[in-house]
């Protein structure tokens, strides 16, 4: 019993790491299909987020399951609680990596982004795989030097996006209120995606220490910074 | 230690409602300090959103409390679980409120809306406003009906955030990129608003049944509709 009970709780770790893992590929791909109107690789994202929805679904029940069955105390509830919260998360970096996809499908087989900026969303989309990737391996190592790394390996995706929203606001902005209104979404895909890998790595400290860190920078809402 | 037990339970559901209550009337003031330029307004929704954080806080920390100590089962431990998942969702209401109001702050005193658009955010308001007055009722009575029902209210949300993007992609749209960019932002923050009280009521769905609601329309991703 106590040995099925330990595999649960380890299977609940590596179901959600492996979610993470579906994530950054998602997000991977999504990048590439928007950078290249590469129609198929958009579809391929797509057809694929049913996948982490399902995944979400078992980790919910192993989870439900996991309290209902096994009573967890001390460390192994916070495994399990954390548990919730972090597939939750995750789930979102999929939607969002779902909602990328989606832009570059409606647009093709015209690119969703004028050729001067893509190099900003090259720059995002790499951050945003390289910080899910960090998190799937901070749910397996439960390593908290890594989680608080994370707080800061977001910190270039701020300035991307702010970066992004001082240029569309320039007088000389020559590409039309259409595009700008897709890279304001799209930004904010991609930044609301980096804070949801910030968060798991702080439910990670949660689940070691027992306590939530402080948030580190707040999160930004999106909006130009201040005097654009 | 029973009557305590339920009591602990009652607390939780009723501090939820309250949280919603909080993000309810956040977002009622903040579309006001959006559509009437009121600075004084959008700095109290400001000041008080920490008061939604700590209701979250004190809420995860009940829902742990009751795990850890009470080790509910069946519909008790559906109250707690559910109970996890609606705080994280209300917090997110309150973060969206938020967002608005420091739009409404950044751009003050000139208006952020242009005029003959403040119509759309003045009804995409009140519709986030009901609708988390809805989920407010529903956290307490715990109606199948009303939680259905909230499904369908968020319809309007959806065609207001669909014909907003219509009315920016028009070619004849005269307010310029900055404009476009914030009523990007503000549109997807009222549309995330209302999913996320969709998905309390999904979440009392399970509690009273076991079983989650299939989803119904799916969530838009904020963008254009199709042929624009």
């Amino acid at each position: 019993m106590r040995v099925a009970y330990t595999e649960q709780l380890s299977d609940l770790t590596g179901e959600l790491a492996a979610m993470c893992g579906l994530a950054e590929v998602a997000m991977q791909r999504a990048t590439q299909a928007l950078l290249q109107a590469d129609l198929a690789l958009a579809e391929q994202v797509i057809g694929e987020n049913d996948r982490i929805d399902d995944m979400r679904l078992q980790c919910e029940e192993k989870a439900f399951a996991l309290l209902a069955l096994q009573s967890p105390v001390a460390g192994d509830l916070r495994i399990v609680v954390s548990g919730i919260h972090i597939v939750a998360d995750v789930e979102r970096m999929g939607q969002l990596a779902l909602h990328v996809a989606k832009i570059a499908r409606r647009r093709h087989p015209a690119h969703v982004l004028p050729e001067d900026v893509r190099g900003y969303f090259a720059e995002m989309g790499k951050v945003a795989v390289t910080q899910a990737a960090r998190t799937r391996e901070v749910l397996l190592s439960r390593d908290l030097d890594e989680a608080a790394a994370l707080e800061t390996g977001d910190e270039p995706m701020d300035d991307l996006h702010k970066h992004l929203f001082s240029v569309m606001m320039d007088s000389d902005w020559p590409h039309g209120v259409a595009a700008a209104v897709d890279m304001t979404l799209l930004g904010r895909f991609y930044e609301r995606y980096a804070d949801h890998a910030v968060e798991v790595a702080r439910r990670v400290v949660f689940l070691v220490t027992g306590k939530l860190p402080e948030p580190g920078t707040p999160e930004l809402t999106g909006v130009t910074p201040t005097g654009v």
